[in-house]
Order: structure tokens, then sequence, then C-alpha cells
């Protein structure tokens, strides 16, 4: 059954064979899996071979948009990409703001899947239903910026969006990221490397065209009522348009703020990296297609005008670095937007070598002579330069965590902070459970985006240092966000069921149940489980870094700190309980049946 | 004495001698007169001959910034155009938002000041400190829209911007406006008449450079206090980000709203017209330079991308015109963005050949065959075309009211709303007084932004259908204004004489005080006063029309409302009291003295 909010055609560009399809969506997986996260999960779970390498031509990646994306619904400007993760070996799927979701849609495609590797480097040219393979030798070994901006004056138009690796991903190092229109990116995951690994430097697109919205009069109707009523509240934080800067206060006030390499949860110049001095930068705003919130920032550091960092930088560049200088961590955040790296897992790793530096462990020759201290502006930028060219001791660093583990021979008992080789995001654990138990259940590896519990226990209401009630909301959480990211809507509008189903039901044309949704939340959450137990996770994966339970914390509100073992095994017991799983974290027959994924 | 926050450079073309000189910002006016309309008014003062043809050669065009233009000063992206307006023969100020005069600063200017007449249409091109003339023939004719992503494709730079005039402004027709990067308008006065008379079709500007700020750490602590404290803050309507078209419900609730023709306060579609309609259409955001508010707002409607109409656009095409349509006022707006019209006049215009229409006086035959019914979604959309294109019935149409009177031969006494020949913005005076007394003696003809004293009385806490304390109200905000739009700080920002004073002492290097800078709110107004009484202005032209005297309202909460002529004069002699000058509205020596514009 074809439904509104979708062009129904799908782009399969094989790389290989030189080679451009055209087919149709599959219609009979878009009520289950709605599109975004789910279908592309679906479409990469069905498509991929098990234990491929994700670096191999065997990998694919799905471009992804929504049925709201390019329409009038605010606060979903997003698309994502669905890969199998080169971090993480999981299924992975990462999220770019911007421009480019609606225009692919006018463009005529709801999704793009990438198969195979060129033979030379080659960008993807989409316009107006047209797909063509273009040459990006010229571009090979640029940044992202430069790419962009080439790319769009050679499509000579200013509404092209464009999407581009820089060097780091044509390394395929596994901290890589993708860069969109400048100031957007998809951070997690590697999905940079797959797209070097595909020798894929960019993809343009634009488009005028329209697609079917079964009745727009009426979603307008919702749209106007639910903007008011639901996203510019009072209460919504997100609604006062200062973007995710404003949590650094917030954060360091809960105790939760990392602050040099996981050692606090405090840091003493936190009001040197806060929304206020964002403020105090400002020279340009930025909002994605169709959203009110307007929360990108342009901030000028001396003669350069660059994006403001967002929190998860400045919380993990910043005091996580122990550098409490914004401008040094703006430009961190442009050389990792450059050069195509992420910004968590770059700022983390180099917090993991100043740990060891100060520790006695790496030496200044270890490390092309750089002096790695805690709080050092010069080695954040120039080890994030080196990672990101792929360059001397960034040949190693470049590849995270677990990369610099080995290198050095400590245990990683001690220093590793990461889940799945995922590096962990900018809200300690151990002033927060409930996001120490969404980072071990997170379906990437450690994220903050599957359950924010930190809004409801170090920032809300619920026991910060307890697991109780937290299995329930981290899974109430996650089945949730899998039908946000699904359909797909920002973070910042605290969307429920009954309002995506008003939302999706005008758009479709076809009476939606808040309950339908609910239950394509829990199947897409599966979904993604099923694709890694084939790739062969299980508990053993769902793990915390063991330096949460065994060092506590140092100052602030969270002074002492450490997370129970026991109660976390615990929780971890009853959020499998709760979600039908065996106590392997396997899902049920049952469960299967009851969500319909058994074949 | 050089000061910080300014180049120091003016650049002077004369379009007759093809010739660019660049000069020295005559720093002796400067703390007197700070930048923006006040620096603009006393180069023009100085400049102009009196009692010139404003469409001569000898007029001149003042692009001009402000201190705050470039900075981190936030809600500080405008700039000013300042010259003699052909509309009313008085001097004008009128003002776009963006980054034209960000960029202006950064290519090395304070101020363009274009003089004489080119032979063949010209663009001026400015890139950091150098200035060409190119030809503009092939562009003559165009709408500005097409006019501007042409000469950015020339320019060959995302960061360029371009100010342009459409057809109307080619034509010198009265009613035109100037158009920058697309989506910005300096509406009022006719200055694109004067570009279009000196056969400059278009401005270009880019630019990367510095200019000094003496204390740029406090600037940036200042700029972040001020921020949160008196910009962002919960008591600040603008500051929740939905922009002028809020403006539509309060308007009719307080039974203000111009509606066909100002014969009612109210309209009983305001729901098709409101901010709720907007956001159900909204597509993209757009700020100014620097600003947090991004208060822009792109709309689709079909098949369109366009910016939505402000307030001002709404209130005189939507329910001036009677038409209840959201959409028809959006083509409406793009109409006269392109083609280079005042949204404001442009409506009113139209608003009275439909009540002209409706009361039989004006015919079908006379006006193209269009059927000029008050709500006639086509008839606002026929007549604006014409009126921008300078065609047919639209040849009369495009000089506005008194055109409209003379070509009619009805009585202006009864029909005519304007005030020095300039269309009446939309807020009803009938509602309230406070705007009757600032549309009188706003300087450049009927104006909403000399004195917003709605703010005060029908939005306020004031009594609305009286004068008691609006002399000293009018006074003290057109005063506190000529300080704001010297500076250039945005309307959205309700900035006192401390903050200013606060935010240009780290800029300039020396202590300013407030009391200083409403010295030269004072002085600024009056010279404004100085330039229109040389041009022949006085008392007699200090008028409301008489409808509002004579016509009561209907319907509403100001059913029945009409201005009290009697206490109206009473007002202005006490207004002139107030500003000391004499019962003619001439300054008094005394007062000329205290303000330092004695010779």
């Amino acid at each position: 059954m074809r439904l509104g909010g979708y062009t129904g055609k799908i782009a399969r560009v094989n790389l290989t064979r030189d080679e451009v399809k055209v087919e149709d969506l599959r219609w009979e997986w878009v009520p289950h899996y709605i599109g975004g996260k789910g279908l592309g999960f679906k479409y990469l779970y069905e498509e991929l071979k098990p234990k491929i390498d994700p670096l191999s031509p065997e990998n694919k990646l799905i471009f992804m948009t929504g049925p709201f994306s390019g329409t009038v619904v605010p606060a979903a400007g997003k698309y994502v990409i669905v890969t199998k993760s080169p971090r993480t070996n999981t299924i992975l799927d990462t999220y770019f703001g911007g421009f480019f979701g609606a225009r692919l849609k006018f463009a005529g495609f709801d999704a793009i899947i990438v198969e195979g590797r060129a033979k030379k480097p080659v960008y993807i040219s989409i316009s107006d239903g047209e797909i063509k393979m273009k040459s990006a030798e010229h571009l090979w070994g640029k940044g992202a910026f430069y790419t962009i901006s080439a790319i769009k004056e050679d499509e000579g138009d200013a509404k092209t969006s464009v999407l581009a690796i820089g060097p780091a991903g044509e390394n395929m190092v596994k901290l890589s990221s993708i860069t969109a229109d400048v100031i957007w990116n998809a951070g997690r995951g590697g999905a940079g490397a797959v797209m070097g690994s595909k020798n894929l430097k960019a993809i343009a697109v634009k488009g005028e065209g329209k697609f079917p919205i079964a009745n727009e009069e009426e979603l307008r109707k919702v749209v106007r009522e639910l903007t008011e009523k639901s996203l510019l509240t009072e209460s919504n934080i997100w609604a006062k348009t200062d973007g995710t800067p404003i949590i650094v206060d917030m954060s360091h006030t809960a105790g939760v703020l990392p602050t040099r390499y996981f050692g606090s949860g405090v840091f003493e110049y936190h009001d040197k990296i806060n929304t206020d001095v964002v403020k105090a930068h400002l020279v340009e705003v930025r909002a994605c297609y169709a959203c009110p919130l307007a929360c990108k920032r342009l901030v000028k550091v001396g003669d350069k005008i660059m994006k403001a960092p967002e929190y998860e930088t400045l919380g993990t560049a910043g005091s996580n670095c122990g550098v409490g200088d914004f401008e040094a961590v703006t430009e961190f955040n442009n050389i990792c937007g450059d050069l195509g790296i992420d910004t968590i897992s770059t700022a983390n790793t180099i917090a993991l070598i100043m740990e060891l530096y100060e520790a006695g462990i790496v030496k200044k020759d270890m490390l092309d002579g750089i002096e790695a201290h805690f709080g050092s502006r010069e080695a954040l930028l120039k080890l994030a330069e080196k990672i990101g060219r792929n360059e001397g001791i960034g040949k190693i660093l470049s590849n995270g965590t677990r990369a610099v583990i080995q290198k050095f021979g400590v245990e990683a008992e001690k220093y590793a902070c990461d889940v799945k080789g995922m590096e962990i995001p900018a809200y300690e654990p151990r002033g927060t459970w409930g996001m120490a138990l969404a980072y071990s259940t997170s379906d990437r590896g450690a994220c903050h985006l599957r359950a924010w519990a930190v809004a409801y226990d170090a920032f809300g209401k619920l026991p910060p240092r307890s697991f109780k009630e937290k299995p329930a909301l981290v899974k109430r959480l996650e089945d949730l966000n899998s039908v946000k990211w699904s359909m797909i809507v920002c973070d910042f509008w605290l969307i429920n069921y009954d309002e995506m189903a008003a939302l999706l039901t005008p758009i479709w044309g076809k009476p939606v149940k808040p309950e339908e949704l609910e239950l394509a939340g829990e199947r897409i959450w599966n979904l993604g489980r099923l694709f890694n137990i084939r790739e062969g996770f299980s508990r053993k994966d769902d793990k915390l870094p063991p330096k949460f339970f065994k060092q506590p914390l140092k100052g602030g509100p969270t002074d002492g700190a450490k997370v129970s073992e026991e109660e976390f095994e615990k929780a971890l017991d009853e959020y499998y309980t709760l979600r039908g799983w065996d106590n392997n974290g396997i899902p049920k027959e049952e469960t299967l049946k009851r969500l319909g994924l058994t074949k």
C-alpha cells in the first residue's frame, strides 16, 4: 500500500559496477518501520551478509529520510546514515541536521543506498531525479570544507546540499565523520571511513520536486497546534534557542561534567566554555529545514568565523581535556569538521593521552614532541590535526581509545572509557546511573542519544546514583527515540506517541494509533539487537568500563561517586526482563513473535 | 579623535564622473552623531543643497553602518540608507536587516556615499577595499531576485551581499524599495527610485578585513551580560523568535488592526493571517549578522519558497485589503520584494482603490478590467504586479495615495490616509492616539518606527484614546530611537541609554555617559527637523488625515472611535513645547544652542 510522505523511490548506486538503479520503496516495510532509523535498519538487516568487514565493498551506506522530511513538520530537518560501523562492528545510525534530507526528497528519492567500491575517487550528484557519478580525483586529499564549496560551485546552485568526507575518511581511520554543508556533522561510529572505503568523497543533492502528502490542510492544522502546545513551550528548554551549550552549567552543577579524563564531575573553568561565552562570540544563527528553533551558531574567533561547538564537544575537548578555553575548543571543533573526525571520540582519545602523559606513561618523544598536559590548548589542537591527517602519532590515535591502549600496553581495565569500542559522551556515568545503563545497552556503543536518562536523574527528580526505575526508563526512551529517529524528529522536540501519531495521520492518509508507534519503536530496537547478535554481540558486550565501578570521582557534588557493579548487573537483568530478552541479552522467541520479527 | 568601532574610511562614488574617492570619516562628527541615522543625517544635511529634486543627480544616497555593525553586539545587524525622499521631500532614513552592513565594514568602509548619475546602468562592486563600477545593462529590467543571484554568481563568493532595485526603482516610481540578499528590504520612502534615478542597479560587497575595537575583551563581557539580562529575557516578546507576525492577534484584540482601508480596527479573518499560520508554512529560519533572535522566516506556499510577510504587510495587504488569505499576502510580499516596491505603501494604495471601487467611484474599466472588491486575492496580486512594473493603471498607483486622489479627483479630505504623502502603517490611530501623534511628528512621514507608542497605550497600560502623557512619551521614544538607529540596534532589543553606553564604551575606548547619548538622540532628531524645515516643512505638515478625526471606526473594542482634533492640536502644542520648538514647530534658538546645532 502506498502511503503519503514518501517519494516511493530509492536510488541504488553500485560503485563497483558504476551503475545506478532506481527502485520502488519496499512499501510493505513502511507501516512497520516508518522511515529513517527503522527503514534503514530493515534494509541493512535484510541486505547485509553477517560478519562482513565494514570497510569492504560488501558494506552498504544507506542515506535515509523520514516521512516528515521536507514537510512543514517543524524540528524534523535531520536525516540518517545507516551502515555497519567500523568502530564497533554493530549496526550504526548517525544523523545530520540541515537541508540534505529535505532536498533528497525534493529530488525524488526517499533514500540512497550506496554499494561496492569505486575504482577511483568519485562523488554522486543528484539533481531532480537524475543521478550521476562524477570524478572526485581533484578533491581527494582535500578538507571537507573545501570539497563542499568546490562541489557547490560546480553544481552551480545555491540550493545544492553537499555532504563530504575529509582526509580522515579517505584514510579509513575509525574516528572519521561526515560533514554536510560545512556546519553539520554525522560524527559517531566512523561512517566517514565507510565512505572512504568506497572511494566516495561526497554526495551533492538538489531538487525542486514534490512528493504526495495525503491531507496537507489537516497537516498544517496539526502542525500549527502542536508547534504552540508542544514544541515552543515555556517548559521546553530547547525552545529558548540557545542550543546544547546550555548543558555545560547544568552538568557542572549536577557534578556530571566529565573533567580531566573522567577524573571529576566538576570543572573549575566551566564558565569559560558555557553558553554565555558562545553568545559573546556569536556572529550568525542558522536553522535546519523548517525548524523554528534555529539552534546552530556561528562564532568569530580572532578573524575566523566557525561553527560554535555543541555541548558534547565543550564537555569532551573542553572539560575532559581540562581546556577552559572556548576559542581553543572552537578551533578544535573546526579542525574536526574540516578533516572529518568525530569530536567526542577524538577529544576523549586525546584526554586519555593526556592522562597517560600526566601519569608519566606516555612521554613527549612518543608524541612527536608534543607536551600533552591536561589543559594544553596546543596539545589539543596539534593532536587533533595529526589524528585528522593520520600523521605521526595520529596514525595510532585516529583509531581511538582501544588503539591507544594496545599501542602503549596499558591496562584497559584502568584507563579505557568506552563501550563496545566507542568513546563515552559528556555525561559522567558515576553521577547519572541512568546514563550508565543507557551507554551499556546502546545499539551503537556508548551513546547519549538512545536514552537521555540524565534529564530524569541528575537533571531531574529521580535519584541519580541509583538504578531504581532506570531499566524501565531506559527501555521507554530507547523505544520512543527509535520512533522519533524513524520519523525523523529532532531531540529538541520532547514529542510523545500521541503527537507523532497526530502528525503522521494526515501525512500517511490513514489513521495512526499511538500504540502502533510504540510497538514499532520496540520492533526497531529489537531489529537493531538482532543485527548485533548476528554479529556476535550479547550480554558480554553490554558492559561499562571498569573505571566507573572502581575509581571514585573527585570534588563537587559527586565527590567519591562510583557505580555499584552489583547493582548495575541487577539493573541489566531487569532491563533484559522488561525487554523480553533472556539472561544473555537475546530476544526470546515470544518477544520476536509479538513484534513480528520472526521469519 | 579616532575612536574604536569604525574603519575610518568613506567610499565616495561619483557616478557622473565615474570616479571613486576614499576619504577619511569626519571624526569630529562621530561623538555627536555616532553613526547610522545620526551620521547619515549630518552628512546629508551638510552636503545637500536645499530644495533639490530628489530624483536629480544632485541627490545623494548614503549607505551608513554604525559602531556596532560587524561586532559581537547582538541584534545589531541592520544598516541604513539616508537620502532625500522622493515620496515626501523630507529627509529619509530607511533600514535593511542582514549582512551587508557588517560586510561593508569588513570590506574597509563605514559608509558609501553615491552621487551623480551614471550614463548607463551600473552596479558598484566592493571587495576588500577595492571599489569598481561594473555594467548592469544586462540586468536592467530584471527583478531584484534575479539581479541579486546573477551578481552573486559573478562575484563568485557565497559571502557577497547584494542589494538591488527591481523595475520599479528603475522607473523611478515613488513606491519603490530596495531589496538585499532576497529576503531583506528597505521599503519606506522611495530610496529605490533614487537608486534608479542614478542608473544604479545594485551594490555588491564582500570583505574579510578587521576594524579596531578599543577593548574587545571588555566588550565581550558586556555583551555576555546584557544578552542575558536585557535582550533574551522572559519579558521581551521579541525574544520568543516568532518575529512581527505575533502582532496580528495583539492588534485585532486591541481593535487597532486596520481593516478594509481604515474602516474597522478588527478583522474577522485575523486567524488566517496570524503567527500560527506562518508557523504552519515554515520551511526556514534566517538571522541577521550576529543576531540570536533569528526572526526571518521562509515559508512554502504551493511549490514556492518565499519570505514570510512581516506584520506590517499582514496588516495592510491582509486586513486593510480585507484579504484573509496568508498565501495571497505571501505572494503579494514576494512580488513586492522582486519588483522592488514598499509593501505598506503598495498595499494601502490598493486598499484605497478597493474602497473607491466599493463606493462605485472607480470602475472595472478604469482598472484594466480588474474587479477590485475588498478581499479579492486577484485584485491584490494583479494590482501589485502592475504597480511594480509601472504598467496600465499601475502607472498611477505606483506613485501612491496622493496620485490616486489626484487621478480620480476624489476628496483627499475623505479618502487619503497618509502623512506628508507617506501611507499609514498597520496601527489604526483612532485606537492608539499615541501612534496618531507619532505618525504626525515623524521625520519621514507616517512611520511606526520613530515612536512605537502603541506598546504603551493600546498594547500597554496608558489609556489608548487619550493624549495624556503621549507628547512626552513620543518625544522620549523619538530621541531614544534616534540613538538606537545611530548605533544601529534592532527594534527588537528594548535597550536603554545605560546599556547602549555600556556597549559603546569598550568599542570607542572612552567612557560614554548615558546622558550624552540622550542628548545625542535629541540632537539627531532636531537635525532631521532642521533639514525638513529647510525644505519648507512646518506645523502645517505635522497633520493627521482628516478621516481619523471625522469617520468613526466600526466594530470591535474600538467601535465608534475617532481622534479628537482639538485634543490632537493641543497634544501637538505640548509636544512642541517639550521639544523647545515654537508654535509653528520650528526649533528655538536656545534649543539649537543647547544641542550644539547653531552654526
